[in-house]
């Protein structure tokens, strides 16, 4: 992800100064600087944006180099939940520091190309001052001056790509031992997916209004008496039942607290702990 | 869904026939010719289209008409398992009839639109010489002569809906406590979604050729490593981690076996039993 970032930036025409944790991974861009240390990449320019695999690692590869923090926008792409960026923010400012959080809803080959989503939260005269350059790497949105709104959005969104995946795998583990390609579902699957996002929507309203009992679609009751089937096709194909369980559960206690009649949204009532 | 299938009938021109479990809920359809029992339905049309809650009440509905299937082209539209197919299949040659085997991926306000896809098994012949009137639906696939292989893609695509749903879910449940709406949400959890669909593909083809080695974008030991955070999180929004624990349970089989470096499509490996 460090080189796409870096990648995209010189693309746009940033000069960008790169650190890399890993000297010998360092991205192979002739068009960038690289630093031996965290300290002169800080000091190369006013803008720092630091994407490492989380919030521990980034804290260890800032240490030492607190001090050249003062004065600079310390842009924070690792992904962490809203508490640890609200920490860091508090922590960027008793530096010296102007602090955004931020991040990545891309794969690396999405960097820099128009579907790549970034998400920013922190004090917007800050974001609004880098958005141009924020633009060199997908389409940045500012979420709100809390700075951990960004991380909730961030893994919220994850949350949601991981449930896709999850029942991408499920449906391609049901369909392998009749010997049909994963390539050749997608082209049933992806259709699929995109005829039900409306579906989400509806959801959505359904669970902002709080009317569970208007417009209607699929009955809870009635999608549960067929998860029967749905296990026993498991079991049949011999795969493991895991990536639909944790639905199952909150489906049957849906139900058995009233919500038979009611659509998958009404899930979202019995999500609380 | 009985309603919404036999006014798509109607609107293509067919002269439908419907007899309905409970008299109460018949579709009130004035172009809808009703019967009070099932022989009389049976007997009404040449073609038999049979959508029930699943199979044991569609064998309970026909119980007793059995001998007016002789001759005709029974479909039946129930969720069930491949193998509930292949059943009844046999149990409609018993009796004298051509069977096909169905699922409507759809929900009942999306039948008749183009989006509203029908999975067919069976018979080619007999798919083909009713594949115009199946056109009234949605869009009709003949998927192989095999009874059974309707039902494996109506359940394997069914679970990449909830997959999607249950990622959808838990997105939702983790705003909502920051008082951010579902909609809200949507707003950036579809145009993420729909990016995300060519990573599927991207993971269908390394599953096909099980080549995970080349071309990787997100290395599972570093997904992993963030699940801490969306455990973390979920728990300080005060939600369950029901719908994130089955692909963190294969995330960390997949890993530990050898697949940290490897993109998420490596998951399959450890999907069997």
């Amino acid at each position: 992800m460090g080189s796409a970032l870096a990648r995209a930036f010189t693309a746009a025409g940033h000069p960008t100064t790169a650190w890399n944790r890993t000297p010998g991974r360092a991205p192979d861009l002739t068009t960038v600087t690289r630093t031996e240390t965290v300290a002169e990449a800080i000091e190369a320019s006013p803008l720092v944006v630091v994407c490492l695999l989380h919030y521990d690692v980034a804290y260890e590869a800032l240490r030492g180099a607190e001090d050249r923090l003062a004065g600079t926008t310390l842009v924070n792409l690792c992904n962490g939940t809203p508490a640890q960026a609200r920490a860091m923010a508090t922590w960027a400012a008793g530096h010296g520091a102007r602090y955004l959080d931020g991040g990545i809803m891309a794969v690396p080959p999405m960097i820099g190309g128009p579907d790549a989503m970034t998400l920013y939260s922190g004090d917007p005269e800050v974001f609004a001052a880098h958005r141009d350059t924020f633009g060199a790497l997908g389409t940045p949105l500012h979420l709100g001056a809390d700075p951990g709104v960004a991380a909730l959005h961030d893994i919220a969104l994850l949350s949601g790509m991981y449930g896709m995946f999850a029942g991408f795998l499920h449906a391609v583990g049901l369909v392998r031992p009749d010997g049909i390609k994963a390539t050749e579902l997608m082209t049933l699957l992806e259709p699929m997916l995109r005829a039900m996002l409306p579906s989400l929507t509806h959801a959505a309203e359904q669970i902002d209004s709080g009317d569970y009992d208007s417009n209607v679609t699929s009955p809870l009751a009635m999608q549960l008496a067929a998860f029967g089937n749905f296990f026993d096709t498991a079991r049949d194909q011999g795969i493991r039942p895991d990536l639909l369980t944790g639905i199952h559960t909150l489906m049957s206690e849906a139900v058995a607290s009233g919500h038979g009649n009611h659509d998958i949204g009404a899930l979202i009532e019995v999500i609380n702990v």
